[in-house]
């Protein structure tokens, strides 16, 4: 990971940390390997992209596949009752490296869960309401959160008339949704998943419903979709109390409720989200997640309600640098100042400026050589993005006097060498303001 | 890793990655896994200690043992001429964990080198400069940089008699210095290494010379330790280049001259050092690195002059958690307002109150159940340590008022609805000058 990679992704994860932080969420660590068995079973057909270690002696170890497992491993191993925790690390698989599609054998996840037993749809909005205050943050443009629960995709199912045990065969053919048209689903749900064309029609009615939030209920309701069907209308129920939440909290805008979002992991049991830019058609999903009451009990027998969202950060990444590198301000390193000079044997001066400068906080870095010349100084700044330099010269010493070049306004200043914090401080001040009004 | 250790290391990181910064360097990063053949034969007897994935076909992989190895191994495959970098990251051990002692399977490291054909000793003058930097902003109390030069060892050896072929040897024995007596590490020279009596008072004369660096070198002088040495004396030069750019940075007190400090890896060509905490006898060294002018050559044949330095990070981390500990301040959040209320069906206000501190920057926190118990909302924030509780009852919602609660200073404040912002901005302002006095 080159140096400039490297500062795109620490200032995203400074961000994202923040909001976390703002949250009231800790931030938790698991070491990167597992035990085997731990992780065995958990993945299904994926399982053969599971890294395992040699086996040296000792316990067999497996890398971490994502930090679900991890994270419910954590909750039940130390029999926590609740917890709100993020998590950002790398997670591995096997898989051939395709760089063009961002997938990676190594790469970093970035999760949020809230295990607890607590208070209807208030986690559940809460975690709604992190994911887009990131979002909105990192500044990857504009997104929606499609809504919808898991209870409304078992009745629809059940009132389309389909089998229970397709239920995992028809959510991920109707979540081609938002690439596919519904004829070609519907062939999908009719040739491969033997679906009949009376279900078809029903489901179609159903995946309709997408849009604001009230009004996509309202209209459940007075089309009364689910008259008569407990479930349904419990969840109805569940879904004004999220959203009541949801608008409190000044984040309703951001939601679309959308019946055609079927997630298909087999363990959400409550609502379900997924973010997808919508300035762009580059990348779909940046997050994902939903309720799980399930998942932990897995490990400790002992079932502990979660919700819990996944942040694509790897495609994040992938955004922030294509902006950065459009807007052409990649920058390695943050130095504020180059120390320079000019003349003989002023190499002790320079470490002096930098220290004093360094002390103040400022960020200098002077070059490695005794005697600077002063092409490869102002190269090293030009290429370096270094705004400001300050120069040593042999004649100025004498009379006690600094200059600074500021090479983003093309000005010169000079003061008294006892002046230099406090005046680079200031014209890094007004240089700053400068470079923002550029923008 | 639990949610109070990690937020004592994010804030360690997020000193020493601001320092770094402020000193121009980069940071990269590498994959945790790099090809075998890369780790073989770098370690020697500690290749055992290896982590090798199974041949589960394609490359054979291993995890990273150290960051200097993959460093010199990305510099050489890049083709880098010149790189200033720092790396926080995790290594891999197949050793026995020993928790008490600080030694995992698992363990950050955390780098920082200067790679590049510079100035004599003028990255070697930065590199201490920015480790005295780390260690006195950090906290982990008063510290000392020992610090001596390869030649001045090989010169020693030369001068004592000894067998080149021994240097190693010898160097192992005379690092003990710093826990054991001389005649303990006499008796090792004689009795293992095969050092005759002449060799060892001569040796003993040399490793005297510890202290002050000025008075040492000058020490050196006038006993003319090095006369008509011509390696000797050329290296007595360099400590003086060394020591007036140190001193020209302000950090030469930090800094003792030590003639005993032999770090026994082979591959330093030129100055060495070792950041040891005086005020403990619980940690020794924090801080080793040196000069390695052949290291990255062995990667691609082209030597790059390299100096760089290792922070025992693990070691820090014990230390501010203890200090922690022992000022009871170890907080996995920074929740600054827990926001509760006192009457039925508050939790979209609640919601409301949370989210609008949240877009001002606020770290507000409420409790995940509808009608929150006050003994339980106290405890909550008497456990994770949060100031300040805002309290919406119901018939100050009447009023349009709302209350807050200052834990720290057992202070209640009541202000119109629409001020909560600022006026929960004020209230942190002046907690936060409270609970600095209280230091």
């Amino acid at each position: 990971m080159s140096p400039t990679k490297m500062a795109i992704r620490e200032k995203a994860f400074t961000i994202i940390r923040s909001i976390f932080k703002k949250h009231g969420a800790s931030e938790i660590d698991t070491p990167v390997f597992e035990l085997k068995e731990t992780l065995t079973s958990k993945y299904g057909e994926d399982s053969k992209l599971i890294y395992d270690l040699k086996d040296q002696g000792g316990e067999l170890l497996a890398l971490r596949y994502d930090l679900t497992v991890p994270f419910a491993r954590y909750v039940a191993q130390r029999g926590l009752s609740s917890i709100k925790r993020f998590h950002i690390a790398k997670v591995y698989r096997r898989d051939t490296p395709q760089m063009n599609k961002g997938r990676f054998r190594e790469f970093y996840q970035c999760d949020f869960d809230i295990a607890g037993s607590y208070g209807l749809m208030i986690p559940d909005a809460d975690l709604l309401s992190v994911i887009i205050d990131i979002l909105s943050s990192i500044g990857v443009g504009e997104f929606v959160v499609k809504l919808n629960h898991r209870k409304f995709l078992d009745a629809m199912i059940n009132l389309a008339g389909c089998e229970k045990r397709k239920f995992k065969a028809i959510c991920s053919s109707i979540d081609k949704l938002d690439k596919e048209p519904w004829s070609a689903v519907r062939d999908e749900l009719i040739n491969m998943k033997g679906l009949t064309n009376l279900m078809c029609d029903k489901l179609e009615k159903f995946v309709q419903y997408k849009g604001s939030p009230w009004e996509m209920l309202n209209r459940l309701k007075t089309d009364k979709v689910f008259e008569g069907h407990e479930q349904g209308m419990e969840t109805i129920k569940e879904m004004e109390l999220l959203f009541t939440y949801l608008e409190s909290m000044k984040v309703l805008d951001k939601i679309s409720f959308d019946f055609s979002l079927a997630r298909g992991l087999d363990y959400y049991t409550g609502v379900i989200y997924e973010a997808v830019l919508t300035d762009t058609d580059r990348v779909g999903s940046i997050s994902g997640g939903g309720r799980y009451d399930g998942l932990i009990g897995m490990f400790s027998g002992k079932n502990i309600p979660s919700v819990g969202g996944s942040i694509g950060i790897e495609r994040i990444f992938n955004i922030l640098e294509e902006k950065a590198k459009a807007e052409g301000v990649i920058r390695a390193t943050e130095t504020q100042i180059l120390v320079t000079s000019m003349g003989k044997n002023l190499t002790p001066k320079r470490m002096e400026a930098c220290a004093d400068l360094w002390r103040a906080g400022i960020k200098a870095e002077t070059l490695y050589v005794e005697n600077p010349r002063t092409d490869k100084t102002f190269s090293y700044a030009f290429d370096n993005g270094i705004p400001l330099i300050l120069i040593i010269g042999e004649n100025e010493i004498k009379n006690g006097i600094y200059k600074v070049k500021a090479l983003n306004e093309n000005k010169e200043y000079e003061f008294k060498v006892e002046e230099l914090v406090p005046k680079v401080q200031e014209i890094l001040k007004n240089n700053q303001v400068l470079l923002s009004k550029d923008k």
